[in-house]
């Protein structure tokens, strides 16, 4: 017998599904491993770790993985599928075990010459999402450190554009001269988010003098610092719309996430006069595995 | 006897020049006891470590300090002057000291309402400036961590803009995705930075976009890290020619600063149409406290 185990490895978080012959979940893990503190060696020590009861008790197991573990500084580079091209499980390369009991493959992430990208992980979010959605025309929206924005008609992946809107906002609030200004605790403020993002959205290019006056504006207005803070996010993202316009506007527009991330890109997009549906995607990535487990089978491989 | 030290007490570091009754300098010391290290009651003794011998050697001391040492959490709080108005050591605020031969005035920074900001310490640099061309009818440019445009008229400041393009820098060459993607020891590549540059300032509403292509690029296309980086600096300040085209169009533009970076400045407005000159703001702010001793003089302070 041989367990499937379906895995999510990103760069900060590990996540795996043993799925049983009929897809349904036989046991869910999670582990801190994430790609980012790895070396090539550690993958596989890692995995069995999480997962070395349930290959045992099966005897032998077949590994699918996506996301970051394909990457440069990951458990084996896997090229990257560039786009157009339509998503499928058969493209996974395998990885060299040392266990004999493990079959392992990872699933190439998307990449795009004009202009550049790269995406690892969230393909297979998509993936699930069009198993429910084969006929979606129009753009999802992936928020997190990297959003992805992506253009998606009749199955394929058409273009994509990924903005560091996340990773900003981090490094912003809590690494710069506005982290004096911003605090965690302090509540959200929905008019001052809404205040920024229409300043943002009618002016992006001012984008790096608008952080400082958030700055200047706590000084001198003794602004509290959650309005600094709901501000901030609403200059990140509405310079992210109008980074984006390209891809958003005349389409239809799902959003995929978190559900109070997701929220904030409705609302945020909703004043750009767009209305957007929001699905979460936890379960978008098992769906996605499973489907990419269903194809393989096919071919046989 | 009393000896004038005029002092420019930064966020990083110290710096103070011992001056005699004609204006010309005793001594010049420097120290990393910048104004972030220190709590209020830091600043007295971390003053009388680097010129206790020379209040000593004198028997008292006039003390004028620009900079951040008048912040909120500097030595003391001194009120912001707002702008529009015209630059004056006469109104320094009386610090209380401890040691009685030390009289000590921190002179104010300036503040904006409209758009909001603040500035601690290139208002000297200015007021040295000016010395030298009190009729000049432009705009400053005084790159660095904040970066400020000041619109100069008669004498007058009318208004400015503070962009965080140098702050950005660090962030996201030193702690972002970027990070991988870039090294210091790498050679600046123009090439690079002019055409990220000309980028940005076509499209400046997608910094946040093309940071990522960045990384994108430097995965795809192999691309060096010196390249990536020279990119980085390119596009942020493209972003911020477009951020403060309004106050630079239609002027006169004197770029001061440490010179490496005013020659990219000056590139970069060169593609602007604009051909701007360059001054090194090191002398500038001694002479800004020279002129302001004179000022208290005058007034009999």
């Amino acid at each position: 017998m041989s367990v499937r185990i379906a895995v999510d490895w990103g760069t900060t978080a590990l996540r795996l599904w043993a799925l049983a012959p009929d897809g349904h979940v036989l046991a869910e893990r999670r582990s801190d491993k994430g790609m980012g503190g790895l070396s090539p060696d550690a993958f596989e020590p890692a995995f069995l770790d999480l997962a070395g009861d349930l290959v045992e008790a099966a005897g032998a197991a077949e590994v699918l993985i996506c996301g970051m573990a394909g990457a440069r500084s990951g458990w084996r580079e896997t090229p990257y599928a560039p786009v157009p091209c339509t998503l499928s499980g058969k493209g996974a390369a395998t990885v060299a075990t040392r266990d004999p009991r493990l079959s392992v493959r990872i699933i190439p992430g998307l990449s795009q010459a004009d202009p550049p990208d790269v995406m690892r992980g969230e393909e297979n979010q998509i993936a699930g999402f069009l198993v429910g959605r084969p006929d979606f025309d129009g753009v999802l929206c992936l928020p997190g450190t990297h959003t992805k924005w992506v253009r998606v008609t009749g199955g394929r992946i058409d273009h994509f554009r990924t903005v560091m809107t996340g990773e900003l906002f981090a490094l912003l609030s809590g690494a710069s001269v506005l982290r004096h200004s911003i605090s965690g605790d302090d509540p959200w403020q929905g008019d001052a988010f809404e205040q920024a993002l229409r300043r943002a959205m009618h002016a992006p290019e001012t984008l790096t003098a608008a952080l400082f006056a958030l700055r200047a504006e706590s000084l001198l207005a003794s602004q509290p610092p959650g309005a600094t803070r709901s501000a901030l996010s609403g200059l990140l993202i509405g310079q992210e719309l109008a980074a984006t316009a390209s891809l958003w506007s005349a389409h239809s527009v799902a959003i995929i996430g978190e559900p109070t991330l997701a929220a904030l890109y409705r609302t945020a997009l909703a004043h750009a006069g767009v209305v957007a549906e929001v699905l979460d995607g936890g379960d978008l990535v098992l769906q996605g595995l499973r489907t990419a487990f269903a194809e393989l089978e096919e071919t046989g491989v």
